[in-house]
């Protein structure tokens, strides 16, 4: 198998991407790895790191699209950038999928513009893993639709169904839509439609609330990319919160030196869950290929675990399973 | 100064109720508070409690309106209710304020129905406490208007900013707009109008994330009633989260009796400003008239801090300055 990496995308590049995909292809047996980025950086950044030669590849994408940059003007302008040029050999074939810790607005587009959508697929979405005390589950949609149509919410259920079952081995995942109270007849006109629309489906267990999301009430959470980007990005800040509210606590109660470290090694531990190196990436789900959109923080290890996600990606054939569900 | 206590409010009557009114009026001077609700019900909760007796009043409501009751029938058929003979008092002038930890619907609709707006408000608004790294901070709306014009997020932040100011005692408050991201064209078109309209007011910071809310970066945060009430449920929701995430920890661990008795002594202290009792119940905004709504699960000690809060509303002439504010 033959998966492209964006060696400059991301808030550690090349680092990140280099050593991330090296790791990979150190701990695989099957895997090539494309880096596709400067020549000169890429080369520099694999001297005297250790791997298997023939199974890192560096592609020539000289131009760079920066993390803030407009993504429908820099996909179509930086033609020789890694995001496009990656995408581009991953729509003719020549890898099996993309993985980038870039703009994830560029790679939507690239995404969404080259490789096209899936059969039957009315809109791709960007779905986002979150912690819960069940394990990591999923947001649907994190913010690539900000306005979803009730049709919409049914494809989103389905996709992220097949994706849970099949990459996160969540064994016979359940479905439920954001509102602000259990009944059917909670929320907007929009939200009503979409609980009928969705009734239809073996799996759904109906609204879900706030408070429903830590104890993972349902295994996909359905939401507008709104409410699921602001609850993804509230979600993110709760290590750091935390961390702060402990820190005023133990100047209340007075810990010694001893106690204090005690408690932080705690709080570490615990929340390895939030920590962005755990939290795997996930492919635009509905696009007619493999391009998996990662944390912009991705460290060596986060990269590395995207690859491997779009790798599963690939032999589970998720893309299929999708078509003929929505069939 | 009088105020009326729904006896019969929140998951704990009488006792909560009772014995926070109790708490407030000999914690204070002033204060008179009116018991609504069974007559007997109440009495027999006082028999026993030490106070002055001229200052608490029973107003027999024999009706009790349920918490998960229809709000909107509620209010019109059970006019001997706490609720409805509670706002109705506070509208003929015999009290100077209403607070309960009932059947929010119900209380919402009885006190827009009753009291009516005020002067030049488009619609009322909860509002909701929520904990920060700063201190209390308000969301608005928490769930009354799950779509909101432009013009009443420009409401929304006069009201939330007068709020803050007089009740919450935060200096020269600032409103931020929940969005997808910080740059003015981000977000749905009304949400761009909104940013907009938002601009001529002073104290407009901008859009702000989901990951700014623990950080304060604005003191009052504007969303819609769908996406505050997501947020606000999510984060109460947090504590308990979090204890899950830490058990788990100190197993992973092993860490010895004595060392997580200390964990978790240091988690309560932490996290006490997310503890209902120290979270304030809020006046609905834009009411006319002093209408305090709190968590149905408000302890007496809850109870006697939303006496007291609703005591200062008054003091300050919130509703006064409202109305000055929106000319």
């Amino acid at each position: 198998m033959v998966i492209t990496v964006d060696a400059v995308g991301g808030d550690h590049f090349p680092q990140s991407p280099v050593r991330g995909a090296v790791d990979a292809v150190n701990d695989t047996l099957d895997l090539t790895v494309v880096l596709a980025g400067p020549e000169k950086m890429i080369n520099e950044e694999l001297e005297g790191l250790d791997y298997d030669t023939s199974r890192i590849v560096v592609q020539n994408a000289p131009e760079i699209i920066k993390m803030k940059e407009s993504p429908a003007h820099a996909v179509k302008t930086k033609k020789n950038s890694s995001i496009v040029k990656g995408i581009a050999m991953h729509k003719e074939g020549k890898c099996d999928a993309f993985v980038s810790a870039g703009n994830t607005g560029a790679l939507l587009a690239a995404s969404t513009f080259l490789l096209g959508k899936l059969e039957g697929v009315t809109r791709p979405t960007i779905a986002a893993v979150f912690p819960t005390k069940k394990g990591q589950r999923l947001m649907i949609d994190a913010g690539a639709n900000l306005e979803v149509r009730t049709d919409m919410y049914y494809q989103f259920a389905q996709m992220g169904t097949i994706y849970e079952e099949e990459v996160m081995g969540v064994e016979n995942p359940t479905v439920g839509l954001l509102n602000i109270g259990e009944e059917e007849e909670k929320g907007t006109e929009d939200l009503r439609e979409a609980y009928q629309e969705l009734s239809e489906l073996s799996n759904f267990v109906g609204n879900i609330e706030g408070n429903d999301i830590f104890d993972a009430k349902s295994d996909v959470f359905l939401a507008d990319g709104l409410v699921g980007n602001l609850l993804l990005k509230f979600g993110e800040s709760v290590p750091d919160a935390l961390r702060a509210f402990i820190s005023k606590g133990i100047q209340k109660l007075h810990l010694d030196e001893d106690e204090s470290e005690l408690v932080r090694k705690i709080i570490r531990a615990s929340l390895a869950e939030f920590n962005p190196d755990n939290v795997d990436g996930v492919p635009f789900l509905g696009v007619n290929g493999v391009s998996v959109v990662g944390h912009g923080s991705s460290s060596a290890l986060a990269i590395k675990n995207m690859i491997l996600s779009a790798r599963k990606c690939v032999r589970q054939g998720i893309n299929e399973k999708i078509v003929a569900s929505l069939k």
